[in-house]
Order: structure tokens, then sequence, then C-alpha cells
């Protein structure tokens, strides 16, 4: 019998512990809402981002390394490098899934430019220390080299996993030595600006079984949090949490990214060296960003200024940054909690973030991208010319590529590797945690499982699991009630029984056993804490787990989204993949010629008796799909 | 008799149209809140900036240049000698004002460096064209030479007005003859990414009487918002106002500094040269932005991202930025409309910004400065150690010097000329239009006119003028009745009369007479508009031209900032130079731990029959004088 700890094709894949994820030979979609993304992601994206980077010359630069002609000036950030390697590792995922001969074929084209780069000694980047350019880590504030590394490593862990070890693992294995050697005990006590070099350490040191790496990325871990990085311009320490020991931060801070890198690297260094103190402080500061600075829909970082967190309760709609890496990186860091501890929380603010950050960044056609995700756009943003690089990275229209573009790519491979977040197993217990269409196949220690699921969710919230095998002995398993779904059945064999949030467990399956677990996803009003200044006053509509919103394409004619006002007082009701809630136009009286906004007396409301109109609100997954739009989704209720 | 419409020792003298400002050498002040202000600007921010720049080597940067041994790297921002050239125009104001020898003997001294560093063909500046340096003009997006050299114009605009021709002048000729010379119509046709050469030049050119110097203000006018600068990093054409002409926009847009000392230029330019289409679109660019882009305080700035303005309506009181060189920028603008219009708006405006943007920057010692101006500061900021740089240059904590250091010197030279702003004369009719006691002493044409103002104001609502000498011929005088003072009166000769907003009329006085104005300044309400999302059901509380606000340190032991809530149907009592309310403090109900802060039921208000407590609120301008506090200005009401 296989065992079921071996590690499988899976992103994370913690050495220890009782629970792991599924990998991608265990979990097939067969259809719904992320097959259709998965697919897109499959057909466009990462051809897209492939093209891009290759006219842009951000692949060329690996090329002129290798040949000696880069001189100075370089095409791209100086973190170019890694979006070519977050390519890569969405090539290995995509084709560990499908065998698709394209992936692998440009996959392995890839590493060739990318091996003839490399130096000697292991040490692997196009901007730093060839002819012309500045000299290796001679700035590490900035520099964003062991970042560049980090996606490297993360990449050859896709590879190792899928294929086995291949000419990108081995790079990945001499830059990894490379870096061992140069910021071990006996190298610099140096760290980079931009935390990734944790996790891409500790994962291929479990996939290479190299606990060197594992002990090179607590080193970086503790280095983290005392002042040593210098400030760039504006920027102080807080940016780059260098203010704090990981170990004693109450809540994420500075640039969201990094503070969320480096959170899921620290909890692959506490688990795999046993640190409970570590795990202890990462999941503490989850709980408290996540109490007060995370947006309704999972998004995190409140600040443009520094792609930064806010303060606790600073959740501006309208300038909610809330880039989709971010959101990409809160899915790192609560799965990583998920495995260590298997608090079903865990599981619920992934699924917000996916279905509402993560799928809200693609248009449908998968060649343009959300960066940043607000809640508010109070004007229609202008078209982005085809062809042309976004400069600014702001909210309100999808964009094809941008100046600074990590966006696309780190959406690629987190599509490509989807369902690794979608169920995991402990022992002789399968546990759902994302429901989507698809089977399951898996061996267990007593033989093989397989289920298969059948779900419209998210537009329905019936979830179908059918047991096409069982081992001779009898399995249990849970299904992931999300803490909204008030309301709750599951029925199997010994009858339909109500399910709170947090699982609903069927026990002693067998062959052709069958369990139906049905959430309500009706739409439904939900309040903001009285604390979140910026939408007080405020309602916002969800259904199931999606985030709805208006657009003012949906608004009755001639009304404007500033003057809409909800109806709190009637529940909003199921249309299409939306709903249907009755709103007001209060037409704000207008202000004084030349006077500020201000007046002496309180705001009069609407006039009493004005019946309203029924107007449509959409998933905010899909706003400014249809073209540029004003959009809210926190409504004013009075 | 003296011709009244000869130019005076103010910033802003236009040669044509029917009013002038009166000069610092016409109006006196003998007390009260702004000769106090002045005072601590007279007897400390002078030399402490002076310090601060001797010690950083900003000025030591012209001797270098001068000596030739400059180099390459120098210390400062590129724009570092514009901090030079304010507190120049601030000791020329100083001296023209107090006749202190230390004003004039440490400007000479200062003049004399800075003569030392012009090249032969009047090119000045520290930072490029010397050998190791980058070329003249080599960046104009980032370079700021122009920006700088319109510093130095103002400067020496101080210098003619108060003194005559001297060096400062001849400095400024040559570098303005540069100017027109490098960027004529025959020369490049550039322009510099922070505007104020254009103010410099064409204040410069009334000064001198040289019209080439207007002529070349009005081409730099013209020549912005053609998208001729390249972007900055993520910093595009809007943060330059490069991407609309200055007769298109409809608003401020980008970086506020930049977007005001541009208006003001133009609305130089436009008066000028007769030109009512460019006036007339100023005017309109300041109607929207202070309808709908300007704080309750006269903040103008919603971003610290670009330092700019916002969307319409986003105005954030946590993240305004409010900087203050915006608010001495937005006097700068309405100044030069007033003189323009004469249309008391523009008065109201500057009164606001003048005491709750301006006043509020300095520390009572004048040693220390507000960079930023947020309404909400939600935790205490850290304090700033003495004689650290603040890198950040964000709210809450008054700060000796900044990383990017405009403001300490922008509100020296403001200070040092503050009464230039306090009133004006049209033919035989003076207006005060700002309130301190003093004496006015001008030459009309008729004979000479003194008065002198008696007022506690804004303490109290009660001015006093008494006509000490009169003309032959009657005179009138006008004072303003701000746009909040609801129920003023104002009594003469004729008696008691109310007053409505705008102006309050004594015609005919003669030599003692006494005119009485009584402004109610009673605490009172105040309401956003139902469009300022951010701050939804909140009220805040002025007295008199003074925004109040609630500092941590006033509220009642145990209580949190984040929990009170005004009671708005208690009216605010006046208590001390602020206020008193009633407040409730309703501890929000703990959310579920791990989860986001939006819940599935309504926010249930503050238990009924709590009676609440008395709360203490202070002037907003003087926050955080007490030691670091969390602090709000719109108290929400539910």
């Amino acid at each position: 019998m296989e065992d079921s700890t071996a590690p499988r094709p899976v992103p994370v894949a913690p050495p220890a512990g009782p629970r792991r994820g599924l990998g991608l030979d265990e979990i097939r979609l067969t259809g719904g809402f992320w097959e259709r993304l998965q697919r897109s992601n499959s057909d466009a994206t990462l051809r897209h981002c492939l093209e891009w980077m290759e006219r842009l010359g951000w692949i060329a630069n690996f090329d002129r390394v290798a040949d000696g002609s880069t001189g100075g000036g370089r095409p791209g950030w100086q973190f170019s490098d890694s979006e070519i390697y977050k390519l890569v590792e969405a090539l290995a995922w995509e084709y560990g899934r499908t065998g698709r001969a394209w992936a692998n074929e440009t996959l392995e084209a890839l590493v060739d430019r990318i091996a003839a780069a490399q130096d000697e000694d292991g040490y692997l980047n196009t901007c730093y220390g060839h002819p012309g350019q500045e000299p290796r880590y001679s700035d590490l504030p900035s520099g964003h080299e062991l970042y560049c590394t980090g996606h490297l490593l993360q990449a050859a862990v896709a590879r190792a996993r899928t294929v086995g070890p291949d000419k990108l693992v081995e790079i990945a294995r001499r830059a990894a030595d490379h870096v061992c050697r140069e910021f071990g005990d006996d190298g610099r006590a140096g760290l980079c600006g931009h935390p990734e070099i944790e996790v891409g350490l500790a994962e291929l040191g479990r996939a290479l079984g190299e606990r060197r790496y594992t002990e090179q990325a607590a080193r970086f871990v503790d280095r983290r949090g005392h002042g040593t990085l210098r400030p760039v311009a504006l920027l102080d320490a807080t940016y780059f949490q260098d203010d704090l020991p990981v170990r004693e931060a109450e809540a994420w801070r500075g640039h969201a990214v990094r503070a969320l890198y480096l959170a899921a690297g620290a909890i692959d260094v506490a688990v795999d060296t046993g640190d409970a103190g570590l795990l202890g402080a990462v999941a503490r500061q989850w709980d408290r960003s996540v109490e007060r600075r995370t947006y309704l829909t999972g998004g995190m970082g409140s600040r443009h200024q520094d792609e930064g967190f806010g303060e606790d309760w600073e959740l501006p709609p309208d300038r909610a940054y809330c880039e989709t890496c971010a959101g990409i990186g809160s899915v790192m860091v609560s799965w990583r909690l998920y495995l260590a501890t298997g608090d079903v929380r865990y599981a619920d603010l992934i699924e917000r973030t996916l279905y509402n950050v993560v799928a809200a960044s693609p248009s449908e056609d998968g060649c343009s991208f959300f960066y940043a995700n607000p809640l508010h756009q109070r004007t229609a943003a202008a078209d982005v010319k085809p062809g042309e690089v976004n400069p600014r990275a702001e909210g309100g229209v999808r964009a094809p590529w941008f100046d600074v573009s990590c966006c696309p790519t780190n959406l690629a491979r987190t599509l490509a590797s989807w369902q690794t977040y979608a169920a995991s197993v402990e022992g002789e217990t399968v546990s759902l945690l994302q429901y989507a269409p698809g089977e399951v196949r898996l061996a267990l220690a007593t033989g093989g499982l397989a289920l298969r699921i059948e779900t419209d969710y998210p537009h329905e919230g019936t979830v179908r699991v059918e047991v096409l095998e069982a081992p001779g002995h009898p399995v249990d398993l849970r299904m992931r009630v999300p803490h909204w779904a008030d309301g709750a059945t599951v029925a199997d064999r010994s009858g339909e029984r109500t399910a709170g949030p947090g699982w609903a467990t069927a026990r002693g399956l067998g062959r052709g056993d069958v369990v139906v677990l049905d959430l309500p996803v009706a739409p439904r009003l939900t309040w903001p804490d009285d604390r979140i200044d910026a939408v007080r006053g405020c309602a916002a509509v969800e259904r199931g787990p999606l985030v709805l919103c208006v657009e003012s394409l949906d608004l009755p004619q001639g009304w404007s989204l500033e003057d809409a006002r909800l109806d709190p007082t009637e529940p909003p009701r199921p249309e299409g993949d939306g709903a249907v809630v009755r709103m007001r136009s209060a037409a704000a009286e207008p202000g004084a010629s030349g006077r500020v906004p201000y007046r002496s007396t309180a705001p009069e409301g609407l006039p009493p008796g004005e019946p309203g109109r029924a107007v449509r609100l959409v998933p905010y997954h899909r706003w400014a799909r249809r073209g540029s739009a004003a959009m809210r989704v926190f409504l004013p209720t009075s």
C-alpha cells in the first residue's frame, strides 16, 4: 500500500504532521467555477505571460548574461527574473496536472536559457554581478536577488514533485547551495528586502531532503526584525518587516506581500524545526490581522503608498489596495496554518480570498488582470489600450501587463495548482475544503478511495459526494461548512441533520455511499464592525462565498452611484449569479458654490415614502467585465 | 499724496486691478493669535531652520560649488537649495517687518554664499551642471532646477520690495535672464516637474518691471498639460499636472503642492496678460476642488501615495495628507483670486486654512512641525527623538526636521509676512479680511487713514475698529463676515444691524468713528456632505474659524477613541478655547476570533438610557501639543 505521507505534487508538503493536502494526481476538476478559470489560465494566460516577457526582453536578460553582452542597463525592474520563475512554476504545475506537451517544452526551453545564465558558483541573477552591473548583494534592501532566488526554488519544487529531479532542480540546488554558503553562519549576516527566499529554501529542503536549506530559511527568518535594512526613500523598516522580529510582532504590517511571504516562510521553519513559539506567533498575527486588517473580500493591504497593511480598522473601500499577490500570499499563509493546525477557519479565509480576490483578477479571456482590487470605484476608469503596459497598477481596469507585473504570473502558478488547496487527508479521514465538481482518488493506508463530487457551487449550495471506491475499512468524510452558512444540512445513510459552521462529518463510509451537503447560498446582508470608520452606515450583500457589488451600469437611468442608497429592510433576493436589492436615490442637495462640503445642518436622509427601485448586484469577482464602470461593495443605508 | 497702487512690501502685487493687499509697512500686529505665531517664528523657527540646514550641509552645498569641490555626491535631496531660498525669503520679510539686524545680517551672509555658487551665465544650482554632477536640465521631471530658481526669485521679490535692489535681486535677475534664454522660444521647449518658476518669474517681472519674465512664466504655463514630462516610476503625467492644459482641467489633481503652485502662477499670468479665459479656468478649478476635494480644515491632498488630491469626495480623515505646504499653496492661490476678483469666498478659505492647517504645523516653541495634517489619528504616534530627521513626514507627531523638509521654511516665510493677507484696499474702501489686534496706517488718494483694531478673535467674536486718522473725505470700511457666522451684527454711528455672511460695511467714516463687528463664535455642529463616504454618520464641532477635535487624553478613564460616540442632540458648549460635548462609549461587541470583521447583524448602536459623559474638545491646531495622542475631528454619532 502506498504511503499516504509520501510527498505528492503539491506546493507545500511539511514532512511531519497528521494531515497533508491532496496532490494534483489525487484530485481532478471536471467542471465548474475553478475549472473554467484553470482552463483559461491553461489556454491563454500562460502563453500571454510568455509573450509579454519575451516582447519586453525580460527573458532575453538571461541570454545576455549567458553571452556576456549584458552590459549595464537591462529591460525590466531588478526583480523581473522572478516573473520568469513564476511562469516556470506555473508551467511545471500545468504539465504535472495535464501532461500537456506545450507546457513541458516551453518550460524546458526557458530552463535552458536560465541555466546558461547561472554563474559557476551557483549565483543566478540577470541584474547584478556581471560586467557593467552593480556587484552581487550590493543592495539587499531593494535588489531582490534573494527574492528572485526564492521563486526559482519554488519553481524547482514544482518540477521535483511533478517529474522528479531535472535540470531545473539542479539549477535550484546549486543556487540554494550558493545562498547557504554566502549567507550562512560564516557568510554575510544579510537578508533580502523582500521575503520569499524563506519559503523557497524551506520547501526545496523538504523536496530534496536537504536540512541545510531549512536551517538557512530559519536563519533568514531570525535575522529579520532588527532594523538591519537601510530605509529606501520614505519607506522605513516596517515596510520590510524589519522593525520587529517575527516572534514579537502582534499583527502584519508594512508591504502586504512581503509580510505574507515572510509569514509563510516562518510557518515552514516553525513546522520543520518544531518551533511552537514561532508557529504561535504567526497564528496570533493571522488572528489579529484577519479580525482588524482584512477586507470583506479577504483582500489585504489598505494603502497604496507602500502597498501595505494599514492600522487596525483602517479599511477604506476606495483606496483598498488588496493586491492580487497579497491575496495569493494570504492563501499561502492560511494553507500552511491549516496544514499545521487543522483549524477550519483558515480554509474559510482561503475560500473568501479565492473567490473575491484571486478570481477577480483575470479577465474572462485570461489576458488582462487586476493588480489592485478596491471595493469602491467612484468613477469609471479609462480603458487600457491593448498592448499597453499599465504603469500604475491601480484598480478599475484589468490591464494586459504592468510595469511591476508580479500578479499575472503569480495568478498563473496559483490557478495551475488550484486543487491542491481543495482537500486534505488525515489518517482515514478525508476533508473537503473547497467545493468544485471533480474526482478524488487517493491511496489510504487501508486501500484506495475514490469520490465523485457533483456541485454547481457557488451558484447553488448543494454538494453531492459519492463514494466510487472505498478501502476495506470504513472511512470518514469531513466537509467544510463555511462560517456564513447558517442553516446548512448534511444528509447521508443515517439521515439528514443540520450542520453548524465548521465540519459536517459523515462516518464509516463505504462504496456507493452518498453524502449531500446543503449550504444556504441565498443572498444576505452583511454589516461591518462599527470600528471600520470608512464604511460606517453601510451594508454589503454576499451570496454564499461571493461578495456582491453594484456597478453603475445596473443603476436606473439618471441615477448616480454617489446618491444610491440601499433599503436594508427589504432582504436581497437571488437573481442570476447575483442578487436584486431595493435602492433609493437621494440626489444630494447641491453644496454652496465655492464652499467646503460641510454644513450646519444634519443630512436629511431620503424623503419618506420614496419607494425605490430594484437594482441588480453582481459578483465582485466579475466587476468591470462588461466595460469600465463605477462600483461599490458597501452600500450606504440611509 | 502717495500713489496707493505703487508696489508695497507684499508677496503679490498685480500691477493692474482695482484692489491691492496692504503691505508690511501698512499693517502691524499688536498681539493675539497670529502675533504669537509670528513671534515664535521670529524668535525660534528662523534660527532653527538655519541651524538644521548648516548641520546637514545643505547650505555648504553652495560653498562646494563655489570652490569647485562639489564632486558628485552632495547632502540633501536635489531640491534642497529651495529650502535655503525660502529661508532667505522669510528673513527678507522678517527684516522688512521688524528691522531686526540679525535677520538682515543672516540674509546677507547667506546671499554671499549663494552668489558665489552662481555660474557665469546666471545658472544657479548646487546639484547639477558642475564637475561630477549630472548635466544641467538633464532630468526635468525630477531635477527641480527650475523649481529651486522659482524660490530664489520669490526671495528676491521679498528683498526688492523691502529694501530695494541689492545683491540678491541681482542674482535673481541673472538667474531669470538665464531661464528666459534657456527656455525661451529659441531655447529648450521644456518644463519643470514641479511648478514654482511660474510664480517666481511673474512676481519678479512685476517687481522689476520686466515683461519678459511674465512672458516666460506664460510659456511655462502653456507648455504644461501635453504629456511632455516622462513618468517617474509609478507617477504619471497627472502627478505633474502634465495630463491636461491648465485651461482645460476641471479640478486640481495630482501632487497637491504642484497643482496649487501652478494655479498661483497661472493666475499671475492671466492677470498680467489680461487672459480672462485662463483666470476663469483656475477659478472654476478652485470652485470644484473646494466643493469636493477639500477637508473641513481647508487641508488639501487626500493621498499619501503621491502627496496628491484624490477624486471628488475622496476625503479620508485618517489618511488625509493635507500637507502643510499645500495649505500654504492654497492660501497663495486664494489670495491671488481674491485680488483678481474681490470675492469674499477666497478670504473665507484663507481663514479656514490659516487656522487649521498653517497654524497646526508648528509646535509652541517653533522648533518642530507637522508635515501631514490628518483629521484622525487612530493610535498615538511614537515620539520623534530630538535632533532626529523624520523620514516619513506623516501625521501624529511634530518633528524638528524632515528628510524632505519643505514645510518648516515654507511656514517661516508665510508667518513672517502673515499680515499681507489680512486687509486690502480698493479706492477709498478698506477691507479687513483676517482679524487680529493691530494698527492699519495707509495713504489713500485723499489722505492718510489709521485704524486701531482690537479683538480677542478667534477666542471671542468681537472686533472693534477705531478710526484714529482719516482723510478729508469719508472712507468706507468693509469687514468680512465669514460664511459660518450666522447671526453676526455690526454697529457703527448709524446703529446696530445684522450682517449676513459676506461683507459688513460701514460707510462714510471719519476720525473717531468706531465700528464693532460681532461674530458668533459659539461652538457649533458641522455635518459632512452625504457624498463624503469616509465620514458618513459623523459630525464635527467648530468654533468660529477653528475646527475642534477630541484627543484621547481627554476621554474618561477606560474609554477608547474607537468606541466614543457623539450625542448630537446636546449642543456643544464653550470651554476654554475649545468646547465640551456629550459622548457615550459603545465598546464594540468583540468580533468572532479569527473571522473577518463583518457580521450578519446590523450594528446595535448604543444601549438606550446610557447618559454619556462630558468630553472636552480642543482646537485642532494645537492637537498633540500635550504629547502624542489619538485624535478625531469627525465624531461618529450613532
